[in-house]
């Protein structure tokens, strides 16, 4: 088989860039080691930045997520017995979208369905091959059991943290960077109406809490528990009884609603760089080459963020025979992932008890300071609301 | 002996409260460990936010500091290769000056010369006892060798971070922080024209490095050094040599000019904050109750917002039998202190080398947004130029 470009992954970032290819007449096949009924299932992030949106918006996408999707202003930031609202909006000009990663992957699935794209879903032993040639190609095992062989110009890794394409670049050329956190998220969804109308992020004693949502009669919720925390010690009325104290349930007449948690699971928590984002005719972009710890909602973001520069740069290069684009891409890429890691990190350190008494007042004083003085508060709401796509 | 306010420490705290005191008819007595010449010459702070000078101004004191001092609009912020102009005045409206403690030590030591104000210099075995009465007193032996007694109406702690007042706040109520940072600052004074019209502050793989200066022919220059080091590693020419490369001799047509060096010391680099700053009939300021380290030069202006706090409520206290602002003192002044800590934590862990990769990752994201985001640098800014007194 052969194509122009070969994304390995059906994530959001490989769909959303078949997509954006598609759209400027550039061919390519998507292969996932997933099937498809997973990769739409699976629960991950659930705020679009408005670039993101944007960018969904202008190539026909955006219409599910202004009709299901939540604007919200901006955030809550709350330490026991002070609660803050910072109005992105206000402050900088930018809203968010309460939006889930779920759908926005079924959004796209079917928009690549109608544009009759080549799908390869359950696959496995993927490999890359001769990227430093221009005649890269994938190999994989497909669902049937027959191995497959995939030509093409370039090969694009959209397969995340654990895929075989970054370790594809040579170890020569690969730089990593990595911050392990002592500290992982509970999470939890949760059949009942969310108890805030925008997110509410909890400094507390006991550990960070997060109230998100997903939809009108969906919550997520967060715990911060410790790395080696395990699903079994964490009962629901365990879990209910900490949300409510962290959250505050009770204070000012705030309540926290409680109902049935319909998946729970404990997320390890790191920062995580791989440089470059290009090698010969590989591209890495989203998780593949970074990841970013959940605080501060950056991860979908910043996969889309990569994609809207990978794009353009591959259609230049592959259509106009331009390389300069794909030249800059890792580069102007790595600007904004180290941006949105700081960022990640920033938030992530602000936010979770490390247990050293000192942390926990420079946090009070900081957060004190965010909400409080302008300054302050712009600067968490540029990163959050999201710096414009090319930066 | 009797006065109404015991004043342990002639620094500028000491000498400050007493002028601000004075001004308002309430006696004090200073008493010091070192002699006038030993505290008029030691080599300490040089920045002045613009909140100090108007206080300085509102009490006659700021003549000198305007005819000798040098108003700087901002700070340089530079990495290898770019050096970028941070302007406090366009960013926040306010600028810094740079004069030296010494210079600022003797004005208010003159000062209260004028005002016939009572000194023991070169005191030892300082205790203060019953500070939970209302008849607290200062016990010392005198530079002839003789016990003296100092009964007061309040007793104040401006005798620094190894001073007795700190200890006499009881064990049962005290509260500390602390963070000791793996490393020092290698400090030396050179007579020498700055390179500079206003500070830089260089982060470099090698490590930090400050170029500060005194006057238009005194510079004052600083190298991250490990916290162990010695000063008999550090020859005058390993110095220079150090400070040009770090802070980019030869870039852009920039030189760093070379001087004899005056005097040369390694300053160890911690964060304190003791609560409360107020025990019975004790206050205490400036490093007595805080130590920052010396990046973001809040310690001096720290010592000088917590006195102008204090000599309100201490003349409410006194002279109109009203101690609400008394009462208030600790917590108001704890505000801007966590403030200050946090801030100078902040600025120091951005710019030394922790020898952590991420971390130089982290940091070099960090500067880049601070340096071309205008809430990045209206953050630094604000706080950099200083709060409102009273904040």
């Amino acid at each position: 088989m052969r194509t122009q470009v070969a994304i390995v992954g059906a994530g959001p970032a490989g769909l959303l860039l078949s997509q954006l290819l598609g759209v400027e007449g550039v061919d390519s096949v998507v292969v996932e080691r997933r099937s498809r009924a997973y990769v739409e299932a699976r629960i991950r992030a659930g705020i679009l930045e408005s670039s993101t949106v944007d960018l969904l918006d202008a190539v026909g996408l955006g219409n599910r997520v202004h009709a299901a999707g939540d604007e919200h202003r901006g955030i809550y930031l709350q330490w026991p017995h002070e609660r803050h609202h910072l109005d992105f909006v206000d402050l900088v000009g930018r809203s968010v979208w309460v939006y889930g990663q779920t759908d926005l992957t079924r959004d796209l699935g079917a928009a690549r369905d109608a544009h009759g794209q080549q799908f390869a879903y359950e696959i496995s032993d993927t490999a890359v091959h001769d990227i430093e040639t221009e005649h890269p190609y994938v190999t994989y095992r497909d669902s049937a059991g027959v191995d497959q062989r995939l030509d093409a110009d370039v090969v694009v890794g959209c397969d995340g943290s654990f895929g075989p394409c970054r370790s594809a670049v040579p170890e020569r050329v690969r730089r990593t960077w990595e911050r392990v956190y002592p500290y992982a998220w509970l999470g939890v969804l949760a059949d009942v109406a969310p108890s805030t109308d925008e997110l509410i992020y909890a400094w507390h004693p006991d550990g960070f809490a997060l109230h998100s949502m997903r939809s009108a009669t969906v919550s997520r919720l967060y715990l911060q528990v410790d790395a080696g925390a395990s699903i079994d010690d964490w009962s629901d009325a365990r879990i209910w009884d900490a949300l409510a104290a962290r959250l505050g349930h009770g204070q000012d007449g705030w309540e926290l609603q409680r109902g049935p948690i319909a998946e729970k699971s404990v997320l390890p928590m790191r920062s995580h760089v791989s440089e470059p984002m290009r090698h010969g005719r590989l591209f890495l972009a989203g998780d593949a080459a970074h990841i970013v710890p959940p605080t501060g909602a950056k991860g979908l973001n910043l996969a889309v963020a990569d994609v809207a520069l990978l794009a353009p740069a591959l259609v230049a290069m592959l259509r106009k025979n331009d390389p300069r684009l794909a030249d800059a891409y890792s580069e102007t890429a790595l600007r904004r992932v180290w941006r949105c890691t700081h960022f990640s990190w920033w938030m992530t350190t602000m936010l979770h008890q490390s247990g050293d008494p000192f942390d926990a007042a420079l946090q009070q004083s900081q957060l004190r300071w965010v909400t409080t003085s302008g300054a302050g508060a712009a600067g968490l709401a540029e990163n959050y609301a999201g710096l414009p796509i090319g930066f």
